[in-house]
């Protein structure tokens, strides 16, 4: 996977919701309306993150989780990031209704 | 539940192994094999945390989870704290063996 040129990066982080350039991350702050629905979130986020062999730093501040992505192989962010980003969001629409 | 003193703290902080006095928290970082028993050890801090209404500030980077824990609502910590503490570490002994 190779990493991304920095105008590449910043295409790509017009063209996700809420995910915010911290140096060689993007990252992302999720609230939810209980704290074990944030746990269960953070169970979904960690199943695929195994699958794929690609884990984001995980944060819990009570009902706040904080997801923080890169490519640790590729020396910054990949497109993998990126589509992993949307799939996050993905999984957290469940959890807005 | 009462604020502890600094001499308190001291001696309590004293009493647990690997935690560290850090301002206002204790904090503590479990070391697991794989991945998915950090998520598992997560789990089950997140069911306690939420039958006492006290939880901690969880993260999780790759196999390192970290739990930070004081008493917001005396402004510090309180012998809750250190039994919580105790309570943790017990936890994280099953996942030793």
């Amino acid at each position: 996977m190779r990493r991304l040129t920095d105008d590449e990066i910043t295409e790509s982080v017009a063209g996700i919701d809420g995910w915010n350039l911290d140096e060689k991350f993007i990252v992302k702050r999720y609230l939810f309306r209980e704290f074990l629905k944030g746990i269960a979130f953070v169970n979904e986020i960690a199943q695929l993150s195994e699958e794929q062999q690609h884990h984001p730093f995980i944060s819990i501040d009570y009902k706040l989780v904080t997801l923080r992505i890169t490519s640790w192989s590729a020396g910054g962010l990949t497109d993998l990031d990126f589509d992993l980003a949307k799939k996050y969001d993905e999984i957290f629409e469940k959890y807005t209704k």
